[in-house]
């Protein structure tokens, strides 16, 4: 099995971050929720001023979920896979997002049900056609859950490896909101029916049977350990971004995570992890969904965006990497007041 | 005086915009305010998709007040103009931020009380040397309130003719907190006690006395049109941001508002054009001054950042002007449905 050795932030880095908010030409405090950031990419580089993300890397990790059959969706299974070509074609919300900040966007199919064409920017790491249904059973094995946490992990390397200096989790898979309520309410302890959402938007008919398979899963699953209850509840997409987000921690990279399925995927990498990739993981917005907001309070996130965002792909992690860029740029280039008065 | 020829927005392209977003690759309403964003600039640029934005001016109008002899901050008159230095010199917060979003910075002296250095960097367009004591009397003449306001306004109309597609708000002034909780309750008709906050960080004594200042000159301006009513409260940044604003309006080019003292401004310029201006401005942030909130609900904006902020100098603002990229980009970049799936 990956394991993760993920060490903490640097103390002595933080602490002088903190130290150079406080001298530099400003109110103290004043840039309020960016100077806390700029501290903890302090922390995670190891260095104060902490380096202005320059590469960014967004993975896009697709799969597909069995239980769609279990009609929680309106959505056909075939439009992640279309969607997976919009991605490879650069045309969908997240490319358009990523080259307004700069950043690539990485496709992998780590699940996808259908064949998906070969394209230079697609990653083919299949490691099984979707998921089974969790209304019925196990959404896949441990072994399955496994591989795709490795796939995740292998991406966040490679990037890291290529120069990325900043993780952004994206991901797509028709019916991912529903292993993704379960998996968050399974990890939190808050109640799935309160949990469940509309996710790309639902009447009140699908949101009955929505709710009853995320409550019946999350009760089936309870008491399992981390990767048993990935592999009960699924998908591939969120254990990929659980090994994504974990390896980056492992390598002192900041992770800038998304809606209500990247944060699935942060829960579970927090269990695996005992909580160690916490200090690494960077809110990009609120999403609409109500798990968003149960995971991000869990994990002691506070999303630097809240604008309503319901699309998924990564688009709101996307929309906060300039401002985990401003954070670090005013630590790196502001004067002290000694410097403007001297 | 200038007056300001402003048009309404084009009706036409915020019609093809709205269905253009019910087209796009996602699920109706997914990308949450970024999408009435995008029909808004549509709405301005009269174009459907709109242009990306690509060259952003920021304007930092400094100005003094001479309402600090009532004791209504800590800071001493003489940071404005040191400030003023910072800002040429590329070294302030706001250079730092605006270098990130690649935003051109202009630093504009209407009214520093002491003489400010030649420098490349900065616009010579003194009104006056800092206002006179609003606790005393007026802050200025209507003279000088119709100078500075037209220094903001030339401001904004040649940074336009040079190419800016997207104007900033930017402002320096010590003690210029208290007339913009003064303006803001005269023209929302709030308690001016609410809305007097601490600024950049004021103890209770102080925060009494500046209450006190805010209380007594919204009384004594009662009833007075806008005109009379900014010259007696002042200041001269907050007129000059008034008439940049309203210049930027009449050119169809949207205004990424910041703060407090850009809010007591857009004020100004809402009540100077019968409410014209409203339709262009972008609320940038929403900054912890209690005026702040006051302004944003008056003029109908929900901002897009809020960071706890409350340093001024157009920081909040500039932050935002990524979220403003990405509601042009997402309608210029992203596929339709239909061509997803033809």
């Amino acid at each position: 099995m990956t394991t993760f050795a993920i060490p903490p932030l640097d103390d002595e880095a933080i602490a002088a971050a903190l130290a150079r908010h406080g001298r530099l030409a400003k109110p103290a405090g004043s840039l309020g929720r960016l100077e806390a950031l700029g501290v903890q990419l302090a922390g995670i580089s190891g260095a104060c001023p902490p380096p202005v993300p320059s590469t960014v890397t967004v993975a896009v990790f697709a799969g597909d979920h069995g239980v769609v059959a279990s009609g929680v969706t309106p959505w056909p299974q075939e439009v992640t896979a279309a969607m997976v070509g919009a991605f490879a074609a650069g045309s969908a919300a997240v490319n358009a997002l990523a080259r307004g900040v700069g950043a690539e966007v990485l496709v992998v199919d780590v699940g996808v049900a259908s064949d998906v064409p070969a394209h230079p920017a697609v990653l083919h790491r299949k490691v099984r056609r979707g998921t089974d249904d969790l209304a019925l059973g196990p959404a896949m094995s441990l072994d399955d859950a496994q591989a795709a946490i490795a796939v995740g992990a292998d991406v966040a390397r490679d990037a890291i490896a290529r120069g990325a200096d900043c993780l952004v989790t994206g991901d797509m898979g028709i019916g991912n909101t529903t292993p993704s309520a379960a998996l968050i309410a399974a990890l939190t302890g808050r109640s799935p029916e309160a949990l469940t959402g509309r996710g790309t938007g639902i009447d009140d008919d699908m949101l009955r049977r929505k709710r009853k398979v995320v409550v019946d899963a999350v009760r089936r699953a309870d008491g399992l350990p981390p990767l048993d209850l990935l592999a009960e509840i699924g998908g591939l997409e969120i254990a990929a971004i659980a090994g994504y987000i974990a390896a980056g921690a492992a390598q002192r990279v900041p992770v800038v995570v998304d809606g209500v399925i990247a944060l699935a995927g942060a829960l579970v990498a927090d269990a695996l992890t005992g909580g160690a990739v916490r200090p690494y993981l960077v809110g990009g917005h609120r999403s609409v969904e109500p798990a968003a907001s149960a995971a991000l309070e869990h994990l002691g996130l506070e999303p630097l965006l809240d604008l309503g965002l319901r699309l998924g792909e990564g688009t709101g992690a996307v929309l906060a990497v300039p401002l985990v860029q401003a954070a670090a740029r005013v630590l790196a280039e502001m004067a002290t007041l000694d410097e403007l008065l001297g």
